[in-house]
């Protein structure tokens, strides 16, 4: 039962999500030193956490002598030398999302743990949301069928920090904060060996005086024809909307991650109290989330992390799905500059998949449409002559 | 109090809809006379529904002495003739939706229409719910601040006769089928008055074997900046499911139409009868809705309808409103095609609207990005340098 | 198509919902004359529903030469004049909920309108839900087989009007004013041939400082064995809380008639106008419903009542009805005091209805309690012993 | 960072969703031990949770010189004997619900615990639920005000294995099964200083040919004037409903564990797999729990249990509380046999808490009833006047 200690880079809401998780309930990992660039805010993490020791000195952190693995929750362009320490220091580490600002950028970051033969995790929580997880289990089990669209959306009225805003240090706006967890989402549902071909991007910055989009609005196409649609916007009013939907040749599956799971609270005061990540209001109908860094996938992502570090086994997520997700990006935005379809350019590593099923169905030579089981058991069948083209419908007994 | 005596066109499953929501409650206005291609259904439609007199010759049912309602409710394809009958008649015409299978079809019968005189009225179900007329009026007194992205869904597994299916005799797919009701719906919420722009459309036919789309999606730019985006698909499985969702500047509206309205039962065997429109089972969790012609919007369709006939006024939704969907439907499937954006080309009789509000918020000299309460009641502000570009994080005291 | 002309008893907010109705959508019946106890509250109601004259003569009013139906929207204190003035003129009426303050009363008033042979219904909107007729027959169809449990709720803040919070007025407090609803719901899921038994109530005075209930809950158990729930409170929180769940031996139905009907409105600000009947915010998230007068049953309600007075049969609730649910909330008085069950004393017209079936399935002469399938297609029993009481688990082959 | 070591009586149901929560996620403690009555089963635990040894002797397993923590997932009629050899082994010791078939039963345990001085649980999993930690910390923190009603159901189509059936073996039916949940949620909503002063309580066999209770709802008296109300079925169809409400003066919470949270899949065929404790169906519409050992409470169950072990408080939930929800069981029986309201006759631990406020706001001499905002900003009144008993309506500026 090997337990491990953790760098932890950063002190943001993101470090403060991980390290309840990793803290929470009855975990064996423990955060042994943090690292932030302000002592202040290092002092109070440190002490809000249980944390032995604090550092303002990035390399120090890294190297502590007895931390065997570096989490890195820092903004988007502090990604890249802080996993160049991890991997010069030899440690596993573990990456927030998005990996980088650009698919070029993230390439450097694979290079770098695959050259030095770290152990690497891509923080993508939301691909670990319990129902997420159940879900796609029951879709490898084929209960709703060939996968035909994925949507997946993450929207809410915008980032808390302020370096969030910047898309000189994020890389974009609302696509590159949001758009990559939907990303990785889709590739899950759709498969992880189902390449991404091209996408089709519409971006627009409506609300906000900035200069990147606080809207937009992906398709992804996938080789098998399947479709990715992503929705992302930091302009949304009454919280954070999260929901995921996946339609297949024979099923559908709902999910909502946040703003409705079963748990509604009306208060004619204030509650004086926290309510739920991106809440807009303390009184009136109010809808939080039980446990939120189990709902929001954080405890089974680190669980995946450090199992599969024990275990030596890949985690669910690696660096080469963070940089995919980096190349998928990189063509929504160029998309959104060409207003057509782009293709994805990124280093392809996984196989080749099928065209969605289509073998037609055959009724005495003619091609079935569709089949309805009437009331009375018959059934009504809508037919297409192959010869002449027209469409007939006809009810025969049932099977 | 005037009543009216209409000739209804068609007897398939909208003729029922259209005749049962005329006929219901107290309602005055009663169908005299019914035409239908076959004997048989001519028949039995009159039967069901206690209509004094039927027949096969569709002039004769237009000309009808006692008459001076036409309600269309034929195929497509049929639209223009019964038009032109009505026209020239002289008598008041309300014709199903699409209007036309074209732009071009479309307008020759709104030319018809403005030529002979006669009341016309285009027959958009969806735009009448309860739900979406109480929500245009929020939206119209400001609940919501400028409308800026619009959604409007409607999927089910495939319509049920077989014509549908013929592209030459409808005018194309799933598009042709739904997306006129979606894009209507967006049309109410943007403003009739918001030039439809342009179009960006992605069309795929992913389960059935036919030659039109069954699954596709668009984004509809308006003047105002303002998208409307909507989504149809053949291919949906688990019922119908009709959403609408409007996002605006201070806020947001969620509309479920149908799948999910509050009405749950779950049945361990048969509950051997009509659950719904397109309900795909009759055991388990069924969904049903209470009062279909209600709420899926025709008692409120034709209370507007009969009401603008008899003051003299025009209904809420015209042929023109009809040949503006045909030709952002037109702009869809050249899109699909050229794969990207595509300008919608209709003649424009509405005005100009301006663009989405965004002058910005300054605090000593810095633009405003957001404004968050704390719970102590001081506001945090997230600022913009105007030279430098560069963002920062400040706490105030509120206002 | 007779039409008819109506005198309108009372213009507070029922009388509002009345006319509402009435001269909604292509409605053939017209107010002609509406009775207030106040001038300005009637000459108000008069302009704002377009009626033609007014007065504040109720005699005059009952007795107008013009009307043939009566609709009586006046405080419980009030129907029996007017019931006794209706029946005097040899007209129609209709009375709102509750028939009377007690059952002594209201059996006063169903002898006056037996004794002048005159038509009258009982205005219970709430059992002519859209949700909750399209329920009736699900489970007059079978549905959900022997109905076991019915639960009728409704809760608001509190009502409106001051004469409402007076017992002496009213009769009662929460049970009176919203349990008379409830009642009649369940009567017409468990079936109105199925005799009301014995009662079982709890009443507190919770929170305002009235003498009468501002809470309750009964149990009413019917001679099948079937058990009725209702719920009332005038302390919630949170707008008006509709629901009805029936549970029957192979289903359930589950209805939610107001706060979450499938539309929902987040509003940063004021949206300045009438969300819903006693919703308690006008800002953050909202839950409108689209057409009340629909959605609480007040379309079909008037409906049936004026087909059944054209057609010569009786309306789906009478004055017989009306005294019932006042027998049942007598009884649900008497019980609260007496902290016991008390039986329900009214004058039975229905029938008989049988026990719950209860035929146990035996299986190689055990008892078989519970039979489930396995995902394997076998079937496993709890059985029981019929001789030593014990149980056992068997799996089977399926059937 | 201590870890436990565990032995593990119990091999059904329970015992699996026990040791999944805790070898789940990065836990630290470790079942060591398993015992069963059957070998077979036994060996087959084992191997399912890699569980190292395993015995038929219970003796044998409670005094594992490795294990210092007993946890019982035996039936309710083999409880008092695992109890006593854990309290004479000296070991901590965490009992399944209910703790005993009655509360003579209960109260030895208690007294065995207490009088050996070992670290004892009562293992009541729905108290823990995210959301009902969430909720409580919500209700303490003022949120809704003084607690007035709290609803508790848990309701499904019957237990899975033949003992839950037989009375003699667990003490009773649906109450002793399901009420013991409801009950200890209530009392943390009212406060666990609320003394449960009365019960009122009806059951009924209505569906299985059984001697104990199918359904019951009972209705407890707090002394506070709270009401806690628990409803219990054996007769659900659909899959388990577990819903619990709680009102409050200024607010109101509901929560749903289990059939609606926000996860809803449709499927066409067989999805061939598990999808939820108690689910009645495979095909159609289902409504899957993302992680139920997360949502159902194991989690924050076990958690509790072993941090409070580790830091020497008391759990949140003692075998003091299992034996006060025994009381309430017996008096709620007592009830149903009396159709009367019956004492709680428990020894009481708890203080004493004052009655739910209602001092009656004045307003010119007036009691205030009730005060609305007008959407002028105005305030509407509705005042009764003390000596005469009178209501009036008043409007008046805003405050």
């Amino acid at each position: 039962m090997p337990a491990h200690l953790i760098t932890m880079l950063g002190t943001g809401l993101i470090g403060d999500f991980y390290t309840m998780t990793l803290h929470g309930q009855r975990g064996r990992d423990r955060v042994r030193v943090v690292y932030s660039r302000s002592e202040e805010r290092g002092a109070a993490f440190s002490q809000r956490w249980g944390i032995p020791e604090q550092t303002t000195d990035i390399a120090a952190a890294v190297n502590h002598p007895e931390t065997d693995v570096i989490v890195i929750g820092l903004p988007n362009f502090l990604h890249e030398e802080a996993i160049a320490l991890a991997a010069k220091a030899g440690k596993a580490v573990l990456c927030t999302k998005p990996l980088g600002r650009t698919a070029e950028e993230a390439k450097r970051m694979l290079d770098m743990v695959e050259g030095a033969g770290v152990f690497a995790g891509y923080l993508e929580d939301l691909c670990y949301t319990p129902k997420t997880l159940k879900a796609l289990k029951a879709v490898r089990g084929g209960a709703i069928g060939d996968v035909t669209w994925v949507r997946s959306r993450e929207t809410h009225p915008g980032p808390h920090s302020a370096w969030f805003w910047d898309g000189r240090l994020t890389g974009g706006g609302a696509i590159i904060d949001l758009g990559c967890h939907c990303i990785e989402i889709i590739r899950g549902f759709v498969g992880k060996g189902n390449r991404p071909v091209e996408v089709l991007c519409h971006t627009d910055t409506l609300v906000h005086p900035i200069a990147d989009e606080d809207n937009a609005i992906a398709l992804i196409r996938f080789e098998s024809g399947a479709i990715g649609q992503f929705e992302v916007s930091w302009t949304f009013r009454g919280g954070m909307d999260l929901r995921d939907e996946v339609a297949g040749t024979h099923g559908t599956i709902w999910m909502n991650h946040f703003l409705r799971t079963g748990f509604e609270m009306f208060t004619a005061g204030s509650s004086g109290g926290y309510v739920a990540e991106k809440a807009e209001t303390a009184a009136g109908w109010l809808f939080p989330v039980g446990d939120e860094v189990s709902e929001l996938g954080y405890v089974d992502m680190f669980s995946d992390m450090f199992d599969a570090l024990d275990s030596g086994r890949a985690p669910m997520e690696t660096f080469y799905d963070g940089y995919l997700v980096n190349s998928i990006m990189d063509a929504a935005y160029r998309s959104a500059k060409s207003r057509a379809w782009e293709p994805v350019t990124a280093e392809w590593r996984g196989g080749s998949t099928k065209r969605i099923a289509s073998e037609p169905e055959l009724y005495e030579g003619q091609v079935v449409i569709k089949r309805e089981i009437l009331p009375d058991g018959r059934h009504k069948l809508i037919l297409k002559d192959p010869v002449s083209g027209d469409f007939t419908d006809r009810v025969v007994a049932g099977a």
